[in-house]
């Protein structure tokens, strides 16, 4: 069912001083920030050539990942993301299995511009796991 | 400079069941468990189409993940690795750049049979970083 890795994203207090450690000690390329209001986020990515790491800022206190980063306040890995070809039918197959999902359960439309859903941590081996529309 | 993301390597306590949630409700394909006394883990590789997933069970109470699992009882993201062209010359220009390279700072020969080093978290924004030579 899972088909690519999407991405891996790592949540940042500082995006201006990780996007210059990617770029410039790792030597990799890297986008010019994207804030991401609805999200709470700004993204920047760092492109590999078979997948992308996305560094997450929190954009206000809300953030979802402002509680992650007191906790990890020298940041983190926060999620993984896993590309799917159908994602409410992969959501019911997951479910029927006991699996939780996040949130109301329909999904949303992420940092792509295509459907995602999150899944509960607890059930996924201790990582937050994003699921896309390939 | 950095390549390719070789995998992601999730710490799990439970390796089978671990094992069954990819390849059964997330529907991946995975290896046959592989026990790696020299690095005190057993490990599953999942196979997604651009990357791999590596399930990391301890190997002993001297496992280098065995204090990970008792702050992490869940399981979680325990290291990413990246692909380097030239193992000496990355190590070289990250350690001129201020980055520490944990253990001796030599190369060590990794799950695949390449030489691997590992990178401190607190310099890659609380991520421990693997880089393998490609």
């Amino acid at each position: 069912m899972i088909g690519r890795l999407n991405h891996v994203a790592i949540a940042v207090k500082d995006l201006a001083a990780s996007t210059a450690l990617y770029r410039d000690t790792l030597g990799a390329r890297v986008s010019q920030p994207l804030p991401q209001p609805e999200h709470g986020v700004t993204v920047v990515f760092v492109e590999l050539p078979n997948t992308k790491v996305e560094l997450l800022e929190p954009m206000g206190a809300d953030s979802p990942i402002a509680k992650f980063l007191e906790r990890n306040p020298d940041g983190g890995i926060h999620h993984i993301c896993y590309e799917v070809d159908d994602i409410l039918a992969a959501r019911d197959r997951l479910k029927a299995q006991g699996a939780r999902v996040l949130g109301s359960g329909e999904p949303r439309i992420g940092a792509h511009g295509k459907p995602v859903l999150f899944l509960h941590p607890k059930d996924f081996c201790g990582t937050l796991v994003e699921l896309e529309q390939a």
